[in-house]
């Protein structure tokens, strides 16, 4: 991804959305909203489509996207702006450093879409569904909280499949193509939308704390 | 599967491969085989290729075929005769009533091969990777036992999946096109060379007992 000029000023003018302080709204999400409606977060939440098109959706839903990079996420906020959605944040902050910006169980939902592969063996403590992160996300969520994932990428849809589940995650739905499938509402990512076109499979879990 | 004649004579003229009064060899398989060798089971072994091609390829474990199925088992009885293995055996019992014919912990590990999708969920309790079937599985197998189940079939893979981490199985390791991996030593099916060489991907999954 090429780096957009005038991105961190962009964010910066926009402190309705962008979440410049995310320190100070640990335990105090609800404030930040204005409401006491659930709180559903995507890690890694790329140019925003998936989150923003579930925001318009679930309008009593509140929702984060997160993601460290920059640019990115100044194209995300040009989407929540387009939307007119009040109901959605954004959040720059790495996705193993969130216990900083979340009280224990103040997120309702998580969603993970499209992470990084990180095919290497060696690389595997980078991928989103280690077991370094989902200790990170048991503690935000509340007890049986749940991590929506989708991938098209199938080396980590299957090491993310066995991480769940040795981690003690029970795995409450699989589609190994969700859009063969009669799931509703699903809203798709960008990557998405071009790989499924292309015919790529795409790959969903709903996966459980215990 | 057409019905093939003398099928049940060919069955009987064998007993040193088809063991026709199962009840008696339970708890006394070693008898059975001569030797104190692991035993693995195939539950749903259709025309025998899996299992003999098994056999062959491991002479220090002793292999079950078992299919109620009578045509069916008699076309695997040709396959053990040409293949010379003295490490296989063949049962034609249904796959409910396996604690009849095996003692607890007797099976050291447990196939399911392309078993039958049973796709109408009026027909879930049918499935072989129904709860009622892991329950007579797990009282067979040892602790922590393994099933090792593989199928070209979606629907089938996916309702597997979460029966078995329903179950509170953990999923070993999963592969969602097991002829594009580095899987070594596959021996395949009928079914699984037929509809692979259409291009079909062949799932796999190895999920064990806790």
């Amino acid at each position: 991804m090429r780096k957009r000029k005038g991105a961190e000023e962009h964010l910066e003018h926009h402190p309705q959305y962008v979440i410049l302080n995310p320190e100070d709204a640990k335990g105090k999400w609800y404030e930040v909203f204005g409401n006491d409606n659930p709180i559903h977060i995507e890690v890694g939440s790329g140019k925003g489509a998936f989150i923003t098109g579930m925001a318009v959706q679930n309008p009593d839903i509140n929702y984060i996207g997160i993601d460290i990079q920059l640019s990115v996420l100044s194209y995300a906020l040009d989407k929540v702006l387009d939307s007119g959605a009040t109901n959605v944040k954004l959040l720059r902050v790495d996705g193993s450093s969130l216990t900083n910006y979340f009280a224990d169980a103040e997120v309702d939902m998580m969603y993970l879409n499209f992470s990084d592969p990180w095919p290497k063996t060696k690389h595997e403590k980078r991928r989103l569904t280690y077991k370094s992160f989902l200790d990170t996300y048991k503690q935000i969520l509340p007890e049986h909280g749940e991590i929506h994932f989708k991938t098209d990428n199938r080396g980590l849809f299957e090491y993310s499949l066995a991480s769940f589940s040795q981690y003690g995650m029970t795995l409450k739905q699989v589609w190994l193509d969700l859009h063969a499938s009669n799931f509703e509402g699903n809203v798709m990512t960008e990557y998405e939308a071009k790989f499924s076109s292309k015919g790529q499979v795409i790959y969903r879990v709903e996966a459980i704390f215990n």
